[in-house]
């Protein structure tokens, strides 16, 4: 059942990435000998509370925040969650909403949930690289809007959406959230300068553990907390601190912020060598997403005439793990809404390959997915031609 | 910094335990080679949702529940919100909810919070022994309850309520939820005995992590999801499952139900040994909570004229760790509303002390707490006598 990470390419980063051994050597400590309840009075718990405070400083450097502003979560669904509902529902007043449709569905689908209960909401257009208009955005805005979220990077397609200037547009009085879970340690993020007001990261997309995220929530920005009890996080987030993974995610901010630009060169030439040796070799191909300025080591491929599913499958066979898109979407039979909201027919949004390169990939890997990724295609569309 | 587990005595197990070698052991593989995201169509996400489901079994085995009724959360904080905002935000209309004057901040909380966007809440009395009448919760129902939550057991003083015959009082039609994280491992739980319809657990309270919980949902109860996005968890609970956690999780149940009778035994010998010789060697002392039948492990002495937390202190100096109630309030300086609820005066409320015993706990560790506490509360009683 075990796959040994030397007997695989993993290329499905954008979906998670594997712990990095730095960050597990720190949280193991935290998993065994230091198991203090942070919220005790005794030393066990102040070597646990030091613990998640030091930790907090690393997230908040990583984004050059203020500690204070930092408030951890159990992931990036709920950083989104906690900003969207943590803004509308301040007040009973139901208000109009504006963010894109081509956000994860961890935007959407709290959006969609607000809009049931009567919210307003502007689900804005994007054009066939993924990039949202600051002018659509600026007509968008209403007397009684409260709220703007908008992503930084897509997961499936890498555009890199143009925060600042969407923020700038953005009245002062609203605030602006944005999804930036794919970002750290690809592009460098610093919110004192993005004018927003809230930003999502969370662990398992930067090398650190699955089931704990961060919201950077702008000192002047209040919310309500979605979930009440002890007080924890200063009364903004409820709950047993996970220290291990808090510490982890610690430990992974920090190695973002030193590896950023190395690792953003890296993967940025990984997922050019793809989109244009790629194209090359394999005819009847389609490049999803932009192709200058994308997210670093996201690659997006549409073949015609194929299934994605039965492309993922076959290179699982050759020991390459790709995707179609969204982790949290393959479950649906139906084709990527980022795709067909890019205006990619639907036919080509089902035969699409998500390639995501991350921090333990080499380019021996970029090159065996090269050199695997044609003979593939080719059987699978002789198959489909009979 | 580091304190190893042989330099001290670990006695605050209601606040937290420390994760069971067993269970880290089992978490190991999905902390690092096996990390792929289980909503991934290829082998590293199959292998991943496989662990999950597995664990599913056995957190479900351990409660009789059937395997699709559990949920899984971030933490008990989050299983309780999930559970009594779940029910009540279904619809719009404003109702009437039942809960207890002891029950944990991450079930009060949450109740205050609904009593002021406009529901109605009966906050139950209890008797000297934290005991709720199922009289008085007959009485207190009325035409638009919309819930009742009541704790399983009191994570203070360690009074067991008798669920069962509560919710038997409360109507068939109105969901009866009850926190039981301090349960497992130490009372037998089967939800379909009960007459209940959502039940909260959670791993760190049971010698798993902290940062994992799990929402029990009767298959007829229906709830509004408190995280909206990728709908994992059958709709219920999105966001990326966190793989080593519930791993973890399943294997801490697994052992729960395993030693429990032999856990039952040990902690309440440990409880009543402490409760039998502590007033016979100390005088002015008040056990607080029941004397017989309370929680395995859990013990509560108020000592007159001297403060909890200057006790805690001082028994950590003699490598003692213990609390002086809740560690999720344990940062206020206010005195234990559950002592206060339960009639303690306020002066001997502020001088409580809560030993909790655990898995790992000898009894040595309760004689040698036996032979430090007289001196301790000597020492401290001469200075505020000065």
């Amino acid at each position: 059942m075990s796959i040994n990470k030397s007997d695989i390419i993993y290329a499905d980063n954008n979906a998670t990435t594997p712990i990095d051994p730095d960050v597990y050597k720190e949280m193991k400590p935290y998993l065994q000998e230091r198991y203090g309840n942070p919220n005790s009075l005794h030393i066990k718990g102040r070597e646990a509370k030091q613990a998640i405070e030091e930790a907090r400083e690393k997230v908040a450097s990583l984004i050059n925040a203020d500690t204070k502003e930092i408030i951890f979560t159990s992931c990036a669904t709920e950083s989104n969650n906690q900003a969207i509902k943590g803004i509308v529902n301040k007040t009973d007043k139901k208000g109009h909403i504006i963010t894109t449709k081509t956000e994860h569905k961890s935007i959407i689908n709290p959006i969609k949930h607000l809009e049931r209960e009567g919210h307003e909401v502007t689900y804005l257009n994007v054009d066939k690289n993924g990039y949202v208009n600051p002018q659509e955005l600026k007509k968008a805005i209403k007397e009684n809007t409260i709220l703007v979220s908008i992503h930084y990077a897509n997961n499936e397609i890498g555009t890199i959406q143009p925060i600042k200037k969407l923020a700038k547009t953005t009245p002062k009085d609203i605030p602006f959230h944005t999804d930036a879970a794919q970002i750290p340690g690809k592009i460098d993020i610093n919110v004192k300068n993005l004018e927003i007001d809230l930003l999502t990261i969370n662990g398992h997309k930067m090398y650190g553990p699955k089931g704990i995220g961060a919201l950077w929530i702008n000192k002047k920005t209040k919310i309500q907390p979605l979930l009440h009890g002890g007080g924890q996080e200063n009364n903004r987030r409820s709950g047993t601190e996970n220290v291990p993974y808090i510490v982890g995610f610690g430990k992974a901010a920090e190695k973002a912020k030193e590896s950023l630009k190395k690792e953003q060169k890296k993967l940025t030439e990984m997922h050019e060598k793809i989109l244009t040796q790629i194209p090359q070799k394999i005819e009847n191909t389609k490049i999803n997403g932009p192709q200058k300025n994308r997210l670093p080591g996201n690659a997006n491929i549409s073949f015609k005439g194929i299934e994605g599913e039965a492309l993922v499958l076959r290179l699982e066979d050759k020991g390459i793990m790709a995707s179609t898109g969204s982790a949290c979407a393959s479950e649906t039979l139906e084709p990527s809404h980022v795709l067909i909201e890019t205006g990619v027919p639907e036919e080509l949004a089902h035969s699409s390959l998500r390639i995501s390169f991350g921090r333990f990939n080499e380019m021996q890997d970029v090159e065996k997915i090269i050199e695997t990724l044609p003979e593939e295609v080719k059987k699978l569309r002789s198959i489909s031609a009979v």
